[in-house]
């Protein structure tokens, strides 16, 4: 689902400091001959036959095709050995009966519809079966307003307009996408008041401005849209009648009334053939410079009655299947330890990028597992595979599944390994500290297809050239260590994937891994264009790195399935704390520092002063002065985490070869769920849950993670209470954190 | 003539160190009865009455209207009771017989020609006199190649088209206009092995992507062309015939053929409209991110030979005279010391702002200083008072007259303020750093039209706002004086108006001052659009800021002029020259470090690595790593400079004011040639005219200062042998301005 306009990004960290380095544990050696038998199953021809296939009509929620692919990965699981079942719940999924947009004054233009065939791409000839543009979740209504251009549509954005005395109450915003999470557009939209909100792709950001388009490049075209959900998945993501438990048959269902994460106000996304229609009709101040995209007109911001815009979504609003098929090879040795892996199927229309190019690796990673299976392996721990539905619409499958079997979970999960859209180019992985070194040797021992040389050494070379070529780079961290030839750190966890479930309200450690960066599935996300000719022409030709996606992936199951020895290392994990922790105190001196400036310069009419009198430009509103913030227990718990992390992979390292089997395993259980500690029950502030207090999505960037997130956004958002009480809280489960480490260091200690 | 898209960027300069704060030297209090009285007679509707007539008809070198202007300037004086006369110098000038551009691959579409009639500008209307679009002193020639687009034209961008394996050789190459002065983009497509240069106005740079179009906002329409002048002023200014010497009747003329600063190849400059006709067909790799603009298409490079271009000029390379307006009003008690004031008054059309825009805020200064003689006043010093002409072609008029008087200007100058186009907004100037006090004391003593406080207030308030909103902010020195309440520092002077001959070939000191950044007259640069009713509608609306810049100047003027003491604090001259001397050694560090680290990328393969090899991207070139460079000298010059300085004005602010008249006089006489000292007769590497080794124009950027140019620019071109001669050299001049210094204090303390 989620798009990554900066491939690389994900890959690092955002985080000051340099990674300490671990000591070397003394963990299991990969077994590299059955990852060579591994290997040798993974094909590409099969992930484009089996691509070719699921992308060959619109497979969304509720769709016949949606319905034929879980039965298809179904018998292919099975075939391949292993215990697979079809598993339904029952979500609320809105399709629309009808969508309109239309501009009434200056003059009367209709917009809006399905979008049209493309010379060259078949699938895209035939759209009588997909789903038009539109967003889910968005609050059914029939406006007409005054048009207001709104950039990004973000907090800043709502904050310059005030400032030039603009105002979106009663009117319709139009915003484009990026920025931010696509959800976030309409919901400030509606918190400022806006009666309609319209999300139209920019050419700058994904059309002609960064290449030709589709079909001849494949940038987006004109007449292409971004589907979306809009679902409020700031507060959950799921289906929206059955927060914090599954959707199964009888589920206690909310009302849709009462459901928080519906929208109220109608919203549609729009193509930027259609918008320009309208944004070059706007008058009014011209947009601030940043504000300005790739259309061949001067951006106005609109607002004073010029532009009046017609918009009218009407919704099905049915309980509808999502079928996750979920598969599983029982272990011989830990059968309630499951290593679970998953990437959802389900698409907006073809999908071939979106799923399918992380789905079909999967397929192929269950189809060598089964090889293996069959060829008398018996993995030590169980492995569950799962093909999710409904991840589009809002994570549906996986949230619903996860919290059906949380209990089940909490006891047996040890790891959750999420894919989605796959492509060439650079290897990226988010995830939990503790498994960065597991990542960076996983990426050594993978062969980038285009290179030859590992996905690790493309992957350094690849940042250290950009950190050159920048003249600095954005991540120092990332830089340090590439330079200094250790682990490169991994990026935290937000959303926009099916891990969300797992990692944050259940403190499943999670990684998300995939690659990218070099392909062009950006120019057709989400719309009827990504389909199996764009992503075989322009995303992955012969799907090379669909095959490499399967062998990382598989090498990070089979080496924490098999493993005898603690896969994790928790130095890492106390290295990323403590580099959030420098973030978040340097973040409160920051503002504390800016709201002083802004305070004497207000003083000093230096606002007043700079702004052009025929353009004015207010100043900044007033706020309360960053204050102090307590963060003694923090540190103190950082601190502490540090030396128990230290003192833990130490031991391991010294001792870990030596350990007698019953040991072993109670180390095992004792690391198991260590993460379930960073799990606060109460959850975060407005959204109980979000509980995990070392990562979270981010209530204003949807996808973005913010590291620390009860204190960080706390200082963000001036909630200064929370960010007090928060940093104790945060200490709270760092510091439990570090005494479990502490009673694993002592199993291995022998005391 | 010079374009300023940043303003204020020219009030600050480029440095990193806080300024130095000068004792407060006991200098003459301005005279605020008789400033006062200055004020009354400066008016903005005589400067509307004469900028319509001026700006009427197109009044480039050599035109009938031309001709009239200097006549009408030559009477506006006398009538004030100067002794005025107009001074007249016979050069090469090169006006179109015929200019052909079109496109003949993949069709046949003539492009070119005069620009059309604009509704609402009625000047715009009759352009039968106007020469056409065109660039003065391209090499005529008919060519016709394959169409290479270049983004800006300067050597990055040539380094960047290598690691693409694009050669321009043979080929025509098509550059937007920013990023580096316009005639260097001929340059270096000659010295790459082009055969042809069109230069374009990017809509994102100076069109609809900053403004609505003219007529109906102030920016470039579709249709607009920047002409100018592409003579290689980098290694001289002036008459291309008489280099060093003035144009007189009689003087020693080279061949045509023989003169350096003439270029081979043919150039046209071109409207976006046209522009996008040919870039719309390029086809090869698309441009990187930041050589895009704001056309409605994919930006590629071309130079496949998918685009055949044919571009032919043919000029009329005549002597033509240049006419400049000299008028003076003598000294009383020091007559052979000179305050000379210029601006000029050519145009490439109608040229409202630029350059009647400043050259009608000089005649109001003008006029002022007249009526004070009527008066009875008697200034102590002589003014002179210079309307240039040729400005526009290549600094023409100033620079033959500088020349041609050189031995009088070094025997008499004072100083050289030099004005140009003026416009609504924020005061900036540039110049010689001694001068910088007298700079923000003026600028307290001028109230901003708009807001009423003074222009220093204004400027502080942007400054410290726009640091603000950028966090952070481009010049920590000047953020740091305006933070302080500390004089802010002024730029160092590069190029683009008539100061260049005075401070860079005779070492006389100069200042360049005006008001902008609110205005739009960018828009229409150079274009037939520079208009009395663009410039009254949307550069400057009733010519406040015109009637604040007479008062600006006027200011500067009747100081030095009448000043008992010096203006002059050389402790600023110190810290500036302390400033540049640690941004050289980081610039040599940096550099250093970065070919350490460009050579270890390189033998890791790293570019090899990142680059995509569907769209491969080279690793950079081999370079010789940056060495240490001898410092010690020009630290030791430096130090010896910043002691002299502080002792200097602190004699200055302990004694002046007890100083007897003949001290005085002595005194005046010891520091009005000071600055000469800073040249050296060698002059820079490859250009002897440029003498001043304190800063000159970049031989890369054109406009751009550089300070300690003989050394800074030897290490950015890697000529480590000539930095090392030019630390010494410029540790050389800078000792004995340092000496001369300690000859002053003598003076000043009686010994």
């Amino acid at each position: 689902m989620i798009k990554r306009t900066k491939m690389l990004a994900g890959l690092l960290a955002g985080v000051a400091a340099l990674t300490m380095t671990s000591p070397v544990a003394a963990q299991s050696e990969p077994d590299t001959a059955r990852e060579a038998a591994f290997d040798a199953s993974v094909s590409s021809e099969d992930q484009l036959v089996w691509m070719k296939d699921m992308a060959s009509a619109p497979h969304h929620v509720g769709s016949p095709k949606g319905r034929a692919n879980a039965e298809a990965t179904l018998a292919l699981f099975k075939q391949w050995g292993w215990d697979a079942r079809i598993e339904t719940f029952d979500v609320l999924f809105p399709t629309p009966i009808s969508t309109t947009v239309e501009m009434i004054t200056p003059e009367r233009v209709v917009l809006g519809g399905q979008e049209p065939a493309v010379a060259d791409d078949p699938t895209s000839a035939d759209l009588s079966k997909a789903l038009p543009p539109y967003v889910a979740y968005q609050g059914d209504g029939d406006v007409t307003g005054d048009l207001v251009y709104v950039n990004y549509g973000m907090p800043d954005d709502y904050a310059a307009l005030a400032r030039r005395g603009i105002d979106v109450k009663g009117k319709i915003v139009i915003a484009r996408y990026g920025g931010g999470w696509r959800g976030l557009k309409p919901k400030l939209a509606q918190d400022h008041g806006a009666i309609g909100c319209i999300i139209y792709s920019d050419p700058k950001d994904d059309g002609y401005g960064q290449g030709d388009v589709y079909p001849e490049g494949g940038a987006r075209p004109p007449a292409a849209v971004q589907r979306g959900s809009v679902l409020d998945m700031a507060i959950h993501p799921g289906d929206p009648l059955t927060p914090g438990r599954g959707a199964v048959p009888g589920a206690k269902r909310l009302d849709r009334a009462a459901a928080a994460t519906i929208l109220k106000i109608p919203a549609l996304p729009m193509s930027y053939g259609d918008a320009q229609k309208l944004l070059a009709q706007l008058t009014g101040p011209v947009a601030p410079e940043k504000w300005r995209g790739g259309l061949p007109i001067t951006y106005h911001i609109g607002g004073g009655g010029g532009v009046s815009v017609h918009l009218a979504v009407k919704s099905n609003w049915a309980l509808t299947p999502v079928h996750n098929v979920i598969a599983k090879l029982p272990g011989a040795q830990m059968p309630d330890q499951w290593v679970v892996r998953g990437n959802h199927r389900d698409a907006w229309v073809f999908g071939a990028s979106d799923p399918l190019s992380g789905h079909s690796a999967m397929l192929s990673e269950a189809k060598a597992l089964g090889a293996l299976w069959q060829q008398g392996w018996r993995p030590k721990r169980t492995i569950v595979y799962a093909s999710w539905d409904g991840e589009e619409e809002g994570l549906l499958g996986s949230t619903e599944w996860a919290e059906a079997h949380a209990d089940e979970l909490r006891k047996k999960a040890v790891v959750y390994l999420n894919t989605d859209s796959n492509g060439r180019g650079f290897l990226y992985a988010a995830g939990s500290p503790s498994y960065q070194h597991l990542v960076n040797s996983v990426s050594a021992a993978v062969t980038d297809p285009q290179t030859g040389v590992s996905a690790s050494k493309r992957m350094r070379g690849q940042l250290l050239a950009e950190a050159f070529e920048d003249q600095g780079g954005s991540n120092k961290r990332a830089i340090d260590a590439a330079e200094a030839g250790a682990d490169l750190p991994i990026s935290p966890l937000g959303s926009g994937s099916d891990y969300a479930a797992f990692v944050h309200h259940l403190g499943v450690p999670s990684l998300n891994v995939g690659f990218g960066g070099e392909d062009e599935s950006g120019g057709v996300y989400h719309s009827a264009y990504d389909s199996f000719h764009h992503m075989t022409t322009f995303d992955d030709p012969g799907l090379k790195y669909g095959a490499a996606l399967s062998k990382v992936v598989g090498r990070m199951v089979l080496r924490i399935t098999d493993a005898d020895l603690p896969v994790t290392r928790y130095g890492d994990f106390a290295t990323a704390m403590g580099a959030y922790l420098g973030e978040v105190k340097t973040l409160a001196g920051n503002r504390r520092e800016r709201d002083r400036k802004r305070e004497k310069l207000m003083a000093d009419g230096a606002f007043r002063l700079a702004s052009d009198p025929l353009k004015p430009v207010g100043a900044p509103a007033v706020v309360q002065r960053t204050p102090f913030i307590e963060f003694a227990a923090l540190e103190e718990a950082v601190d502490r985490l540090r030396e128990s992390a230290s003192a833990f992979d130490q031991a391991l390292s010294d001792r870990g070869a030596s350990l007698d089997p019953a040991r072993r395993a109670k180390l095992s259980v004792q690391l198991r769920d260590i993460d379930q500690l960073l799990l606060d029950e109460r959850g975060l502030p407005e959204r109980p849950w979000y509980k995990n207090l070392a990562y979270a999505p981010g209530r204003f960037t949807g996808y973005g993670s913010k590291t620390l997130p009860g204190v960080r956004e706390a200082i963000e958002e001036r909630r200064f209470a929370d960010a007090n009480e928060y940093t104790e809280r945060t200490a709270k489960v760092l510091t439990d954190y570090a005494a479990r480490l502490d009673l694993a260091r002592a199993t291995v200690e022998g005391r």
